[in-house]
């Protein structure tokens, strides 16, 4: 089924903990990802959390790019969601996992916006005849 | 089992177009939505593209909110991703959904880093010994 939005939930494990704890780092490797996968980095905005963490997003035109690490863990969980065909997401995956060094990964493919069950639910000349 | 982070994937269909195609509603939506779950809102960045459509993230200090909107289908992809056990979701949710105008909505959680799973990967010690 088509659908509007493409969503990877990666979970990585083993990260490197002092990689996952600069919020420099973390902000270097998330935009390189967004930039190897052609999409348009609009901003990123990260920050360092006390005593341990970084959290940060990277605003495509496309969505967006999502990560929470924690280095007392060596996990961080991170999100990658585009619309339309035109990115390359296995190539930010590639970035994220040799940026922060992990030893392994999980990614779950999250279909958002199924074009079938959207076109369902969309009455938009019910809704603004409501609203006059 | 203990997760490091919860993660609410919404699907709200049905919403009304003019609010979710409207940056500065759809942003004071979120920030409310954040305020309301007694979270900490670091920054707030929202955009509007052409021709229709909002996508905007919150970033709060318990993780983020993030939404990408589409008018022409009524529909909004919404993620709410928390840590800790301070934030009240629900009452997130429920001012997104009335913000929105939402008709229907489904929620699915996710859990993030489950504890059990981390520890299975986590050896800082070796991490660091390889690292020196």
């Amino acid at each position: 089924m088509k659908a509007l939005g493409n969503q990877l939930i990666a979970e990585l494990y083993g990260c490197d903990a002092q990689i996952i704890d600069s919020v420099q780092k973390v902000e270097q490797i998330f935009v390189e990802a967004a930039n190897k996968a052609n999409a348009t980095v609009i901003e990123h905005n990260f920050h360092n959390f006390s005593p341990h963490g970084v959290s940060g997003a990277v605003i495509i035109k496309e969505s967006h790019f999502a990560v929470h690490t924690w280095p007392e863990f060596g996990y961080c969980a991170v999100d990658i969601f585009t619309c339309g065909d035109l990115t390359d997401n296995s190539a930010a995956l590639a970035v994220i996992k040799n940026g922060l060094q992990a030893e392994h990964i999980s990614v779950t493919e999250l279909r958002r916006g199924l074009l079938d069950l959207v076109g369902n639910f969309n009455k938009p000349s019910e809704k603004q005849r409501t609203d006059s």
